[in-house]
C-alpha cells in the first residue's frame, strides 16, 4: 500500500482529477486506490515499459516524440513505429493505419500508442477533442493501450482545457493518465497516474522493485499544496509563461527565416521548421548558435535510434526504417523572461539568415 | 550529472565515505564523480540487477538472503544460488565452492555476489574481517562483482567498525559499495553508492531512464543534515538501538523455547531458529501469534521462490533445487521500547512453549 503512495494524497488528486475530466469511482477506497504515485512521472514511463515491453514487442508513438520516452523504450528494445503529426499532433487516421501494417509486418499486436495531448513535448501542439475521441476509438477497437502523457496539463494558457482522452475511459480500461506535479514543483520528484485494472498490480510490484515507495515528505508537502496553495499560485505562473510563450512566437515571426512553427496553448515549447529542407539543425547549433551563446535542441533529438526506429509512411501506406528530416528545432520558452527570450530569438535568427542565404 | 546527484552532497559523503575506509581518488572532482545518489538502495540493487542481468544469468547470495534483493532478481529471472551461513555471516570457502559448482552446472560466471557485511537483514551477522577479506579475494580471483549492501553501516554498537570490503578495492574495480540514508531519515528515500568503473556510466543510464534524478529537495536537506548534525543525532539513536537489542537477546534466552539465535552488533534484527526442526514459524505466526498481538516476520521470506532458487549443498558439493528450514523467524528490535520488547518477546516465548512442548 504504501508502495502506490501516501493516501491523503491520492485522495486529493483523485478530486482533482475528477473536476478535470478523470472518470472516478464514487467510494472513497476506490478513489484512493484509482490514483498510483511515483516518483516522476519518468517512473511511469520506465514502469509501463518494463511490464509490457519485450524485446522485438511494438510502440506507436508521433514522430516526433518525447526523448524520455525513447529511454525505457530503447532499454527495452521495442520496435518504435512513429506516426506523423502536423500543427495539431498525431493524426489518428495514420495511427490506425500504422497499427494494421505493423501487424501484417511484425505480427504482434501493437502494446501502447504514446501520446502527449496537451500542449506536446517537443511540438507544443494540443491535440483536438475530434482527435482525442478518434484515438480513443482505435484503442478499443485493437485493445490497445493508450499512454496519455498530460505532463503540461497544468501549464494551459489556451482557454477551457479540452477533455483529456482518459475522459472518454469511463470503465478504467483503455488509458494509463500520467500526470506530473514537476512543472511546478520540479525539485519533490513526485508524478501520478490513474493505472488501467489490468496492469496496475503488476505496476506496483515493479515499481516497489524499483524504489519502495515515493519520497514521503515530498508526498506530504504535495498534499499541502495541492489542497491549498497550487489553485492561488499556479495562475499566475501559467501567466507568465503565456506571456513568454507570446513574445518567443511573435519573435520568430518577426526575425526568423522563411519556415513552419507551432502556436502552443501550453507548456514550453515552439517547434521550428526551416523552409530549406536541406538545412542541418544539430550541426548548426554546434558550429555557430553556441558559439554566439544561443542554444536550442536540434529535431533529431527526438526520434528514435535507427536500429529500434520506424516511420509509417502515409505516401505509400507503408513502415519504413525510421527516416526524419534535420531543419527542426525545439525552442524553450519557460526558463528565461520575455526580453531574453526576444534578444535570444532575434541573434538567432539573425544567425539562421547569415546561414541559409 | 544531474541524475548522478547533487553534486554539494556527493562531495559530504565522499568525505564521510572515506574516513569509514572507503578508497576515494585525491582531486576533487573525481571524488564526487565516486558517488552516485540513488532513490533509495533500494534503486541501486534493481539498477544492478537491471543492467548485469540477463534471464537465466546467476547471483550468489547468503541463505537467507534480503528480501529487497529478491524481487530486482526474480523480475530479471536470475538464477539464485544460496550459500550457507552462520552466526557470523557467510561463509566464504563455500562461495568459491558454489562459483566453481554454478560455472560447471550453467556455463556460466555469476554476474555478482551480494552481501550485507554489518548487521545483515534478515540474520543480524556482521562478517568478521577475515571473511571480508576472503570474499574480496574471491572477487578478484574470479573477476566477479561483489555488491556490499551496507545498509545498517550506520547503525553499530559493536565497538569499533571493521572496513568494509570496499575498503580492500582500491581501484575501484569488483566493489559495488551501497549505502542508504532511510535508517535514519526514511522519509527522504535517498540513497548513495560507489559504483566500480566498469559499470557506472551504464548504471546512471539505467536510473535516468527510471526517475531522471533523485528528488533534489531531499538531496538538500540531507547535504545540510550529513555536514552538520548527523554525528550529534546519531550517537543516540544508535544507543537506544542497543539498548532494545539487548533487551531482545535477554528476554530471548529468558522466556524462550530451545533454540538457536544470533546476537546482533547493530542493525535491527534478531533471527531465531528452534531445535525443533518440524516447527513451522509461518503458519505458527498465521495460526497462534498473530491472534494474540504478537508478530514477527517467517524466515521463509527470506528465499528465493522455487523457480528461481538454488542451494549449495556442502555436505555433498552440489548445487540443487532450492530448500530451506521452516523454524526460523526474524525478530525486529528496531520500532518499540524495551519494555514492549521484552513484554512480546515473553509472550511470545509462552505461545512457543506451550505449542512445541
Amino acid at each position: 500500500e504504501k508502495t502506490a503512495g501516501f493516501d491523503p494524497l491520492r485522495k486529493v488528486l483523485a478530486d482533482r482529477l475528477e473536476r478535470d475530466g478523470v472518470p472516478m469511482p464514487k467510494d472513497e477506497k476506490e478513489r484512493i486506490n484509482s490514483v498510483t504515485i511515483v516518483t516522476g512521472s519518468q517512473q511511469a514511463l520506465f514502469t509501463i515499459t518494463n511490464i509490457l515491453i519485450d524485446p522485438g514487442d511494438i510502440v506507436i508513438t508521433p514522430a516526433p516524440v518525447y526523448l524520455g520516452m525513447l529511454g525505457p523504450l530503447g532499454m527495452h528494445q521495442a520496435n518504435i513505429i512513429t506516426v506523423p503529426t502536423d500543427e495539431h499532433g498525431i493524426i489518428p487516421e495514420f495511427v490506425e493505419k500504422a497499427i494494421g501494417k505493423a501487424i501484417e509486418k511484425f505480427r504482434r499486436i501493437p502494446d501502447f500508442i504514446y501520446v502527449i495531448s496537451d500542449a506536446d513535448n517537443p511540438k507544443g501542439t494540443t491535440l483536438p477533442v475530434k482527435r482525442r475521441k478518434q484515438l480513443y476509438e482505435i484503442a478499443v477497437k485493437y485493445k490497445i493501450l493508450i499512454v496519455e502523457d498530460a505532463a503540461y496539463r497544468d501549464i494551459y494558457f489556451g482557454g477551457e482545457k479540452l477533455p483529456p482522452i482518459k475522459s472518454f475511459d469511463k470503465n478504467n480500461e483503455y488509458v494509463a493518465y500520467l500526470r506530473t506535479t514537476s512543472k511546478e514543483a520540479a525539485v519533490l520528484r513526485v508524478g501520478y497516474c490513474v493505472l488501467p485494472r489490468p496492469i496496475v498490480d503488476e505496476f506496483i510490484k515493479s515499481k516497489g522493485y524499483q524504489d519502495l515507495c515515493t519520497s514521503v515528505i515530498s508526498q506530504v508537502l504535495l498534499k499541502e499544496y495541492y489542497e491549498k496553495w497550487i489553485d492561488k499560485v499556479l495562475p499566475k505562473a501559467v501567466e507568465e509563461y503565456k506571456r513568454r510563450c507570446k513574445t518567443m512566437i511573435e519573435s520568430v515571426n518577426q526575425y526568423f527565416p522563411p519556415g513552419f512553427h507551432t502556436k502552443p496553448q501550453g507548456g514550453f515549447f515552439v517547434w521550428y521548421e526551416s523552409d530549406k529542407r536541406g538545412f542541418n539543425a544539430s550541426s548548426f547549433l554546434e558550429n555557430v548558435a553556441l558559439k554566439n551563446n544561443v542554444n536550442y535542441v536540434p529535431g533529431a533529438a527526438f526520434y528514435p535510434v535507427e536500429s529500434l526506429g520506424y516511420y509509417y509512411n502515409p505516401d505509400n501506406n507503408e513502415i519504413e526504417r525510421i527516416k526524419f528530416p534535420l531543419n527542426t528545432m525545439r525552442l524553450s520558452y519557460s526558463l528565461l523572461p520575455p526580453e531574453d527570450i526576444s534578444e535570444g530569438i532575434k541573434l538567432l535568427g539573425k544567425l539562421l539568415n547569415e546561414h541559409l542565404k
